[in-house]
């Protein structure tokens, strides 16, 4: 037996446990994840995720901003890039390809239009783009097979291109 | 005329500014953002944003990563927070509503089985919800309307609620 575990510095033993363990009680495939914003004034604010630091959000100047940080709309597409980057990584690993190198460039288009209120509808993305480079040794049709893997199965790339029940309430 | 230029520290002059702009040539609100993503080995890896520092990205343990920062799934409901703070900072303040906190918390419900292989489908979110605390000295229908304005004008918030066409490509 080939022991695949550091491969890609991947710990594919855990990724193995867990789905295993689902596999065994499907109930434990569910899971909740949560961030909580605070307000900082202007257009800053802080999101905290578990125990780690807070990730400042801010604007940019010309859109009333002081620019301190990231926009959310900037963090929207850095969350698709990272998503994809575990992918990538996971399942190169369980296909025993060695990455040298990855990195994912993601774009998005976005008309201002409704979000200052010239117009009602479509504030958000009109089409997002990610471009994708692996350096690895292995044949084309290997990598794309993972890419297509990839894609299927992408948490954030499917929460983007798919409508989701999104419900925003007052306390 | 009243100056409401300082109100929640809220720059609205640049956004009118902006807004008349936009009126005037309405080609100037299409804009593009952009991430540019780096895989850091195992499932970290950082995402770059205009000359910020870069922002790290992981997984935690159980899920095979090294734990050293927020997940991507987190990272996308600390967008939605983000963007919905803008959108209160923003609307409040040109309603001449002070706001003195505000604190949104993001959670949503993600099953684990497409994502790890077990089955086809939908790997994201299948519901994100909301809940916004707003501590201002106006009335419940003013809130409300404010509430509503923003649910209506919230870029993140209409990504994510809507199927946005993205294409992930390889280099």
């Amino acid at each position: 037996m080939t022991h695949t575990t550091t491969l890609n510095h991947v710990d594919l033993e855990a990724v193995a446990a867990l789905t295993e363990a689902i596999r065994r009680e499907p109930e434990k495939g569910a899971t909740t994840w949560r961030a909580e914003v605070e307000w900082r004034g202007g257009f800053r604010s802080e999101a905290r995720i578990r125990d780690f630091a807070p990730v400042p959000s801010d604007e940019p100047a010309g859109l009333g901003g002081s620019d301190s940080a990231p926009n959310p709309v900037e963090q929207l597409l850095a969350a698709l890039g990272n998503c994809l980057a575990v992918g990538y990584a996971a399942n190169a690993t369980a296909a025993g390809i060695t990455l040298r190198g990855l990195r994912i460039d993601v774009e998005g288009d976005l008309d201002l239009h409704t979000f200052l209120g010239l117009r009602p509808g479509h504030a958000g993305y009109e089409a997002i783009r990610a471009r994708v480079e692996i350096d690895a040794d292995a044949p084309v049709e290997d990598l794309q097979a993972l890419h297509e893997k990839v894609v299927a199965t992408s948490p954030v790339g499917h929460t983007l291109a798919r409508e989701i029940p999104l419900e925003i309430r007052l306390a």
